[in-house]
């Protein structure tokens, strides 16, 4: 989950300067970024400073993000004959990517693993059809709906190109990645199985032999047992669904990760520290391998203290008393 | 769920002379506009045309709905003392409401349900503290962690206000009410249960006896063992949750409500027979009473069509023959 962000003063005094496109694309000031919690914090893991978006510009979509406003994208996919001009990028259109990535090696201590990350293609879809961020979703379900072939079409473009994003990742440092399917949530259960995961899957069975992959369906509580079953080595839990009943549904050779609401990071020490202490102890109890985070990125208004806060309590944490 | 709205030319008809806000306030205007979809389509029942907001007005909230930006309120709660300034609002404040009932009632053939719905306490105080919608809800989230004797106070006067507005509904004619805790799902489980449930569960207490009371937590699949436990006489199911999961949660003798995806009346005609026979015949194969409807409110863009065919499906379906 996204570690950089607005709740940083020093991540503030870059965004100043360039906007949050022209951050992800240069890959100094990503670099940069992306240290700036390991610096401070010195959590175990370091994560790009990038968007699930940017591989969409290289395949024809024009995307801005405004100030407030999230992402917006000007000449959305509406019709069937729209997804022709979309194209399935090469991931060297996004090379500042990789460039960042090595950077990061570069400057980061060996004990920290780097991660990646890439939105998973039903999501991407989403955006793409939508033209942004939406409410109800009634133009990617229309679209899929009734344009089938060309849903279908787009999403195999989108699973191309995303394979080949995450192997250029891996190629250039990324130690484990992270497949986001944000919108997955919006979806019914037979939908999701219909339209969303064939297309994760082929991403997680391509890239699972590389390098770890976490898979996480963000809303997806309902589609625990179809996550259960995937390639993915690991699979993020949200803080809507219960650590206890994901370890019933999910098979102990999986890894767990979440589920911190990080608006739990609102919460005055002695209830934070409750509710870090509630998942560590029932992670403990459970046969799965379990990776502390939370169920969703950092938001900007976070109390920095409070992010002191988890990471001592997790570090401090020792299983073995449980 | 609404059934009336910007999906229907002879609403957008009437919604080009007055706002939202109006046409909520305005006994006649809110009669004539529940009417439209009951004339057009005749379904079984009539849900009155209102908003889960208006009660916030007397409650003290300067409430308003821009063309498309959806609620907002300009005096947010916000700081403990904030709580002070709200009031527990007297019904007869919102008494257009129950003069719309009236109208409808008069208007509506015997053999119409009419029903009624206010919003679960928790949501409309993250409305009121949120300031309208929200995408990450971390306000109301500081607000309940940081200063919880301010937040159980508000929690308080809403469910009062909320038991009593329903009343007042009833009274008018409503033969049953719905809850909606549509924010629910931004909660994990334990939040949930502290900071929403208990407050749902009083409005559930407080109604069930006078009129059956259907509870539907939106996004709340990982409820349904909570909500299994209520008094309220029927559970709604959203479209994301497996209807067959749900029925193995909760016990047979409540009545599930639900779960058709709005998004699925975008279908085409084949497509939307075929999910609507889906739900219909898992729910005859379930033990308990069941009431088609929709996850959600009828949105914008939905096709007519769609919604006379959903009726006819529906209405030729014979359970006797699964």
């Amino acid at each position: 989950m996204r570690q950089a962000g607005r709740y940083l003063p020093e991540y503030r005094a870059i965004r100043e300067k360039v906007s949050f496109l022209e951050l992800c694309q240069n890959p100094a000031l990503a670099c940069e970024v992306t240290l700036q919690p390991i610096k401070r914090f010195g959590f175990d893991g370091a994560i790009l400073f990038s968007d699930i978006l940017v591989p969409l510009v290289p395949m024809g979509l024009h995307l801005s993000f405004g100030p407030d406003h999230g992402p917006q994208i000007s000449n959305p996919v509406r019709k069937a004959y729209d997804v022709h001009r979309i194209r399935q990028a090469d991931p060297q259109e996004c090379g500042y990517v990789a460039e960042a990535l090595k950077l990061i090696r570069g400057q980061l201590a060996p004990s920290i693993t780097l991660l990646g990350f890439a939105g998973a293609p039903f999501t991407l879809a989403s955006y793409m059809v939508e033209g942004g961020s939406s409410k109800n979703f009634s133009h990617i379900k229309q679209f899929m709906y009734t344009e089938p072939e060309a849903y279908h079409l787009l999403l195999q473009k989108i699973t191309q190109t995303t394979i080949a994003y995450l192997k250029m990742q891996i190629e250039a440092g990324a130690q484990a990645v992270q497949l986001f399917d944000s919108w997955a949530g919006m979806l019914s259960p037979e939908d999701y199985r219909l339209y969303a995961h064939p297309y994760a899957c082929q991403v997680l069975d391509a890239i699972s032999p590389l390098a770890p992959i976490i898979h996480f369906a963000k809303q997806g509580g309902s589609f625990l047992p179809i996550l259960s079953k995937t390639s993915a080595q690991a699979v993020g839990i949200g803080w809507e669904i219960d650590i206890l009943e994901a370890g019933r549904i999910i098979p102990p050779n999986r890894t767990l990760q979440g589920n911190l609401d990080p608006g739990a990071l609102f919460a005055p020490p002695a209830l934070l520290k409750n509710k870090i202490q509630n998942i560590l102890k029932f992670a403990a109890n459970l046969p799965h391998p379990f990776v502390f985070n939370l169920g969703h990125g950092l938001l900007p208004q976070t109390p920095i203290d409070s992010v002191t806060l988890l990471i001592e309590q997790v570090r401090s944490f020792n299983p073995e008393l449980v």
